[in-house]
């Protein structure tokens, strides 16, 4: 007993079965786990195989979500959740070591017999939105957040729409809210993933708990000045609008750092892009997040008086054009000092650190109820590339970590009767 | 005599004349007038019409340069300059301004009987370099300073070779710098053009004159750091390679105003290029031009310092490219003074200023031809656009100035011997 919570759980099998699905769904490019194609099926016949071998029930709700379930003393319901489908050319880790780390705790579970509460694994359909551009698919239409009227239009690249794609898996999107009801006995949802990030492996540590989800302040900044040929204008007589946008990037790392979150300029696009020509027309795209509503909205507010100010300097007018918002989500405080423990009796250390990237746990901590993320290191931070990478005595630690929360979470939910 | 030095001159007529040609070969988008198309020869065909009325002789060359020779009472030739191509929906003065004002000068000298140089006017083939990406052809062909090699493998956007269109044209690729013959006896170069730029509007003067032309170093620069996702990468763990480029697109200005000179980015590529991701390349292009070739050279210096400066300080690597190198080219003492004189005899005040833009006149300088440029004021410095526009007041007066440039340009010639 001294280096597992229960001799039965089997951390290295959890690793075989990933590269197992690797080896199935993969190829020299990476996973190819996109949601609503045929390799992602194969993917979840694969994992049902897996399932049908545990006494628990299975199903797939109307968002596509499977769910499997062993039934336990109480209605009352722990969740185990990830996702099996993954980005084009992806990683072998996102998404799927959550769902296969949750089978073996499952496993482990089950061969205890019957469980204080209910415990459900689901395998969330399409978090990552890689064919469609709509993210959190089942979790959202789960979490009620969803309107079904927004992705109706929505087509691949092939001129394929989402109607038609999820037709195909059964999925009809005037029923897909109906999967709320799979939440109904949800009492805590446990969720483990790769951080995707270099936090953990620059100070050294396995294992991290996750307190929440950024907030996200996402905009579309455009600023118009004058095309002017680059030889006969002089400088004074200049109207440059990448001037405001050189200056607004430059200005929008201080404003992250001086309020401890992030901000990101990712696209620049000049007009009319020639070499010869002063540019007329700057677009830029701004990325801001923050774990504090408060802090976000602060940060939003900085950004926007920079802009203001740089143009009005280059003689260029501005204008912003939000593309997406959300508000920070916190994770659940009790189950936040619970995965603390869990991780620090696997690894001896722990750090608390927010998500910059959205999950499913996101959507579920939306429908209120109490969640909780645990994240293993990521080398190098890659992530939704095969280079995608996590050491093996890392994964086999988070496995450990998140079979000990588990049964901290269910003695938890039982003794709150 | 009051107004004009030569009751024969109807400087109104190029206005006309003017107006002609853009109702010949424009349309609602502007001029298209590109080179080896059937619209340039439309324009060319009316102009040796108007030319067939004086008593000159017309020639095409190898490279496809029309010539229009009014013998003198010595072979000695005085040219007059400029292109009837224009850029696509261009504007109606670029380039044919100098050919129509240039034939109203000949008109008036050839009604004084025969001169005592031979004065000829041509009209060179495809100074935009609209078609095929190779700007200054005819004129480059003539100076010798056209490899013909480097040309024959250029195709325009529909795959049709620079070779097969020029071909229709009677020029042959082999021959094209047979075109030099032509500046044998060339003694002296003039040529009229719209600023295309701001100086002279907003100094409130009709007409300058140019000292030379800039010299120009232009740079493909690429920053090479780390894409990352923008949520879960802290700001102190990023390699921004857009952070190298917003400082470096910044003190470029400031080395440009410091030194006297004009440098622009034109050009700003990010990969990926998503709003969630840290730039993890950049690509952007650097175009720096100055009249003395010391300040050019310490304008690179001072740019290629503070880029490995600022690659540093982001912690990622740059690579310099050179896209495109030429030196100053400064135009001739006495013809500065004479230009000088004729503008003030014109409208009383004249400017004195370098030419952004190359043109024809740099590659005749090149050649060792004593050259000369007058500059008319552009509206809005606009050009390469159908609002370039210039006062009709002022086209008058550039006609003049020209001809009377024609007439100090000729005695002083005389006076030679």
């Amino acid at each position: 007993m001294a280096t597992s919570l229960n001799p039965t759980l089997q951390p290295q099998r959890t690793i075989d079965e990933l590269k197992e699905l690797r080896a199935l769904t993969g190829n020299a490019d990476g996973a190819q786990r996109v949601a609503w194609t045929d390799t992602w099926a194969k993917a979840r016949a694969w994992m049902r195989d897996k399932l049908d071998q545990l006494p628990v029930e299975v199903e797939t709700d109307e968002a596509g979500n499977v769910w499997a379930t062993l039934r336990g003393q109480s209605e009352k319901a722990m969740l185990i959740g990830g996702h099996l489908d993954s980005v084009p050319n992806g990683g072998w880790l996102d998404g799927c070591l959550n769902v296969v780390a949750g089978l073996e705790v499952l496993r482990r579970i089950a061969s205890e017999g019957t469980p204080p509460v209910t415990v459900r694994l689901v395998d969330w359909a399409d978090e990552e939105g890689a064919r469609f551009g709509r993210s959190l698919f089942g979790s959202s239409a789960a979490s009620g957040t969803m309107n079904p009227d927004d992705l109706r239009n929505l087509t691949d690249r092939d001129g394929v729409k989402l109607v038609d794609a999820v037709a195909r898996f059964g999925v009809d999107m005037n029923c897909v809210k109906d999967a709320g009801r799979q939440l109904k006995n949800a009492v805590a949802y446990l969720e483990l993933h790769i951080e995707q990030g270099p936090v953990l492996e620059s100070m050294n540590l396995p294992l991290g708990v996750v307190l929440g989800t950024f907030g996200v302040e996402r905009h579309a900044i455009r600023f118009v000045g004058q095309s002017a040929h680059a030889g006969s204008t002089p400088m004074n007589q200049r109207r440059d609008a990448l001037g405001a946008a050189s200056k607004l990037h430059l200005e929008i790392r201080e404003i992250a750092k001086r309020n401890g979150g992030v901000c990101t300029v990712g696209r620049v696009e000049t007009k009319p892009g020639i070499v010869t020509a002063v540019v007329g027309q700057c677009d830029i795209t701004l990325d801001q997040r923050h774990l504090n509503a408060d802090a976000l909205a602060t940060m939003l507010a900085e950004a926007k008086a920079a802009s203001e100010r740089f143009a009005a300097e280059e003689n260029v007018s501005q204008e912003w054009t939000r593309l997406w918002q959300i508000h920070p989500i916190l994770f659940h405080p009790e189950l936040i000092e619970m995965a603390d423990e869990a991780v620090r009796e696997t690894c001896g250390q722990v750090h608390r650190l927010p998500s910059g990237p959205l999950h499913d746990a996101a959507e579920v901590a939306r429908a209120g109820v109490p969640t909780i993320m645990l994240f293993v290191q990521s080398l190098r931070g890659l992530s939704h590339a095969k280079e995608e990478d996590t050491k093996e005595e890392h994964l086999a630690m988070s496995v450990e970590a998140l079979d000990r929360l588990a049964t901290r979470t269910m003695n938890w939910l039982a003794g709150k009767g």
